[in-house]
């Protein structure tokens, strides 16, 4: 296990990430307002470089790499996301960028990802080890490995978004009562447990996860790391990671307040509200947040909530099928 | 035909805007500016209240209304955005609001202007005058006109979009070399010529329209109002004014660039654009701008160019279908 990252190193990533990563807008919808009888703000990372906020952590980890010890490119895997983001990243620091991805990724997260350059290298999700293909490979290629949540300087990245949620929230004369974070690995939530401690220690920091993947929910309740049973089966396919890591639940586990959990239904109908109402394009596993809100999972009358809109990397014909089906 | 509005009218309006409208967000997407070599900035009007920008110059005008004498409340004529943008308006005064809406006006306009409290009377495009209709109303009803663009007020309203823009612009240090924006009966372009004229003069300004409806662009080259042959039949509903209006264009003109014509195929492409890359649910009449654009009817390369993405309000069917046709 790594360092635990301090709020410095989170500062010193928006430092890094200035004139490269995109301050993604805080988004209020006086529909969504005027609904939840609160005040929701939607952190549209969907908006951020490479359609996810995973951009923030592979750019504040592979900027640092020494170019000459770092010859052999980056190697990464990843649902989808984090590969666009490592990508992208390496392309823009001139390194190869190796991605070991599911054989059941999105085809939109593929395309993109080797349109920043990278090479791919698909796997079986329920029977082949992602960690241990893409470690045999970067042993090979003398190539760095850039995890998608158990490392330091990813997590300092992500929080990032939550440094920005803050302050864009206080521009704003909200007091944020909570913040509601997609949670796959928990990287995202570590990174923003590590922001929020420090800039605004008075708001509930909750993850939320798909029915089935609730493996954050259910570590909380019982106080030790939980496994999902299932590998895959959701729409929700960047949220996938079999259990909370290491790192990031040491660092989300003391700070946590309750997992809330949302059915397909509701993340369906999270995204077409997003669609018709905010006008933003949010995947399965982004509009967990949202679907939690218009879901009444959490109180929202007369409070402010941010929601993290983690991503909007949605295949254009799963899309249309989503919007037909409302 | 009424006054042209000052500049002061339009830094008036932004006063009068706070804590009602949104202040949307320049969006700049580094695949866009790698695409374009230039800097690309969407302002994000499908992001304003009521999904397009008429909520400005439709709360410009409405909550400046007298009570005692609007009793009757307010009729508008639209085909869709501008309905959308009063009904709101005046729902939040307390004034009733009847609009008069072509037909074949998207379901979506027509349930949401329903649902922002107003009743809606329904006429013929093409055999039916709108204006005629909304005035036997009006005056039945002791009820005040509020006209979609020719009108001081209104021009007002719509122009806060271009002062922000200019803001945001120079926030991120862009210079903007010109501005594109899509045109109807012109107020949105009037508003933001007032805007740029007096705060950016050196940017041009642009209108874009879709092919059969460029009645902007072929009364700037014969230097007067020029009608459209047609009145329906675009995906562009929200640009289907029959020609420029005579306030609009008395502002316009001395002070418009070049007006750009976009095909329909290259809005479709346009919107699947911004759901692939932007995450932003763009309208084809909003998607015009964006659409010159990416086809290239207008230099971009180590240009800033400033475009108007001016609503967001688009049937879930029909846009599954154009995704879909990709």
């Amino acid at each position: 296990m790594t360092q635990i990252p301090s709020i410095d190193e989170v500062l010193q990533a928006r430092e890094r990430l200035k004139g490269h990563a995109v301050v993604t807008p805080l988004i209020e919808s006086p529909t969504l307002n005027a609904l939840s009888q609160g005040r929701v703000l939607i952190k549209a990372e969907c908006l951020q470089r490479t359609g996810s906020f995973k951009f923030r952590g592979a750019w504040n980890c592979i900027s640092r790499l020494d170019p000459d010890k770092a010859k052999g490119g980056v190697v990464a895997y990843s649902s989808g996301n984090h590969a666009q983001g490592v990508a992208a990243a390496a392309q823009m620091m001139k390194l190869p960028a190796l991605i070991v991805m599911p054989e059941d990724t999105p085809e939109i997260k593929k395309a993109n990802t080797r349109a920043y350059g990278a090479v791919i290298v698909t796997y079986d999700r329920n029977r082949e080890d992602r960690e241990e293909i893409a470690n045999g490979i970067a042993r090979e290629r003398g190539a760095v490995i850039v995890p998608p949540f158990e490392h330091a300087e990813i997590i300092a990245g992500q929080g990032t978004s939550g440094l920005e949620a803050i302050e864009q929230a206080a521009e704003r004369d909200a007091r944020l009562d909570a913040v509601l974070i997609p949670a796959g690995g928990g990287g995202l939530t570590a990174g923003n447990t590590l922001a929020f401690s420090a800039k605004s220690p008075a708001t509930e920091v909750h993850t939320v996860e798909p029915e089935g993947f609730d493996d954050h929910a259910r570590s909380l309740e019982s106080g030790k790391r939980e496994r999902n049973a299932k590998a895959s089966g959701s729409i929700c396919d960047a949220l996938l990671s079999p259990a909370p890591g290491e790192l990031t639940f040491a660092i989300n586990q003391p700070r946590l307040a309750q997992g809330l959990v949302v059915s397909e239904a509701e993340v369906k109908r999270a995204m077409v509200f997003a669609f018709e109402h905010l006008k933003l394009v949010i995947e399965p596993g982004g509009a967990v947040g949202l679907a939690a809100v218009l879901a009444g999972k959490i109180p929202t009358r007369g409070r402010s909530i941010a929601v993290i809109a983690s991503g909007g990397n949605v295949d254009p014909a799963f899309f249309a099928e989503v919007l037909k089906g409302r």
